[in-house]
């Protein structure tokens, strides 16, 4: 039960640093894409990875019970013991994993797995004869040159994968991922870099299915693409799960405002560097982690943006440098603004680079909101490893 | 008790990505600076954020009750819990912070902190005589503009500071990180930046007791300068953390060969795209950390150095991208050598760029050793947060 806003543990009371999750822009991201998505007419299959946490895995999912998508088997015993039981491993799957696969399969937890090579579906299929079950499992697609996957013009590749794991019965679709779409800044690049997954996903689909291979799944999404698609037609579900908190790289790459960003980390001003125009809060890498994503970007948000306690960001200022347990704030460079008047003491907030790996630092999320601000309604843990 | 190589748990056991501690590497890294310190006759405070393990800190600390550094004080609360009795919280105190640092001291914990204004020097003075007990505390000294500190020529900040300790009873000493080390790589700028650290620090300390201010100790530290302090005429206590592993970065910088890492995270091969020349692994930067000290560096290391399993460098392989649960592998930009043949399923080791970092993303240190080096002879547990 939530207590009511005179109650609560207030902001004030949490030692720093710590994880802040606004619960009301969180809701406003979920809804945003649902709706979307519902317009669209394809589902959501939300990627747990970002939140880690059951708490915000059930205001994202459809049903309690999925679907939904992780990252690793870690995420999807926990998830499993949470009840959610639709779960794809979107990481291709490494043969010594099978075992835990099977354990889940097992309890009934409809996991599927993705791979990329002859070798692994040859594993998995024999696998799936041992197992007299089949493990289901999606051909990964590589329809940007990012990372993994099947080129579209592979088809010979396509073919024999999905010929070793057809008459596995374990073949149940394929999926992509336009992680290229993290580098683009346009609505036109990201609508061409949405249709571009799209049309690699379905027209491997379309291959498989011409060669007489059942195909049903089209799994296609990351969090630009998902927002910028004009069509999904041939797709039958979307990954996506930077957006339930969005973050700096993503308001970068257009897709969100800084209002949007729902996590913040809580730091105290512990010192003053006149000389050199810098406060010193006692958030450093270790709570807002290395990741310098927006470094790529148009504009460089150093280790993120500072704002007040209710969210406002100070004109121009971001932490410049972070050591271990320390952040160096500062106006940025080429910066108009003054500095702000921050005491000893003073608290501030600081929005993330790279959600995913902001919140990774944390055990937990100090859930806040906007009409009660002061207050923290909910503390919702959150788990790690493999 | 350590099992026996034989009945031991073994690396092929792992479920990866995992973290790996060679104990025999460790051993020698933390001989070599005890040894060294040992002939310039001042002790170790080894900086305990590093490897957050009780386990580890015991081969670092002179006696199980310390000294012992640390950056924040769940540090604090947890090394107390193992009986660690003498601790510097090296780190800007918060006023809000303590509480906590005096529900240590009244439990016997000699615990001491630091500051470098005006505004905390009050706060700590107001709170050692309303406790009737005195807070120790430190004066920080910026000796090469790197982050916080009164710097040596700012002599009024300095004993203003320093009377409002004395009159309190507070005021133990000065202290010094010269983090600017982290960027140089030769013998001669490390002894020049080891005699600034040790000069400033000094001259504070000597400032202070001109003006009539008991400051007995003298703290200075970082990995690089206490490799290469020719003399510490005047200090009285060495810092340093991330010498116990050592990592790519200090290899950087010339403090250790790659041989002297202590620190790696095993990694499955999972997919192939031999067009590009990647090798996929299963360890993004969720298990590497986002670290990416190198860069700034003569040799970039990427996310990482890939070895065999015993530790052997594989020529010019490096991770070259991350994404959060998936490495790239590939040959170092203008590296001449070939990809080694690792099938899907195969394991290497990844050394990492930052060992603080690293460690940082995992809960467990899967210590294993030269002389039986397919063995598991202990898993120590890390801990995290604030």
């Amino acid at each position: 039960m939530a207590p009511s806003c005179r109650d609560a543990l207030r902001i004030d009371d949490l030692p720093t640093p710590c994880l802040l999750l606004a619960e009301s822009v969180m809701r406003h991201n979920i809804d945003r894409l649902k709706s979307r998505l519902r317009s669209l007419g394809v589902p959501l299959r939300p990627h747990l990875k970002t939140p880690k946490s059951i708490d915000i895995a059930r205001f994202l999912m459809e049903t309690p019970q999925g679907p939904a998508t992780i990252s690793t088997l870690r995420e999807a015993e926990e998830f499993a013991a949470h009840g959610v039981r639709d779960l794809l491993y979107a990481v291709g799957i490494a043969p010594a994993k099978l075992d835990r696969v099977t354990a889940l399969r097992r309890k009934g937890i409809d996991l599927a797995i993705v791979l990329d090579s002859v070798e692994a579906a040859e594993v998995v299929a024999a696998r799936s004869r041992a197992e007299n079950v089949p493990i289901p499992t999606l051909i990964e697609i590589d329809s940007d040159g990012h990372r993994a996957g099947v080129r579209p013009n592979e088809k010979a590749r396509l073919t024999s994968i999905g010929r070793i794991l057809h008459d596995a019965g374990a073949l149940r679709g394929v999926m992509t991922h336009a992680g290229s779409s993290y580098a683009l800044n346009t609505p036109a690049a990201l609508e061409a870099a949405a249709e571009q997954e799209r049309a690699a996903a379905v027209g491997c689909a379309e291959t498989l299915r011409a060669t007489g291979f059942a195909a049903p799944v089209v799994s296609v999404g990351s969090t630009p693409t998902a927002h910028f698609a004009r069509s999904l037609t041939g797709v039958t579900e979307v990954r996506a799960g930077n957006f339930v908190f969005f973050d700096l790289v993503m308001n970068g790459v257009g897709v969100c405002t800084l209002h949007d960003i729902a996590v913040s980390v809580l730091a105290t001003v512990i010192g003053h560097q006149p000389d050199n125009g810098w406060i010193l809060v006692d958030a450093g890498w270790m709570s807002l982690s290395r990741d310098r994503g927006t470094a790529r970007q148009t504009i460089d948000q150093g280790y993120g943006v500072v704002t007040d306690l209710a969210g406002k960001p100070y004109p121009d200022l971001i932490v410049v440098e972070a050591n271990q347990e320390q952040g160096i704030v500062a106006i940025r460079p080429g910066g108009t603004a003054s500095l702000p008047s921050l005491p000893i003491g003073a608290k501030v907030r600081i929005l993330p680079n790279h959600a995913c790996a902001t919140v990774a630092q944390h055990d937990q999320y100090h859930v806040i909101d906007r009409s009660c601000s002061a207050a923290v309604s909910a503390v919702w843990p959150r788990f790690r490893g493999w």
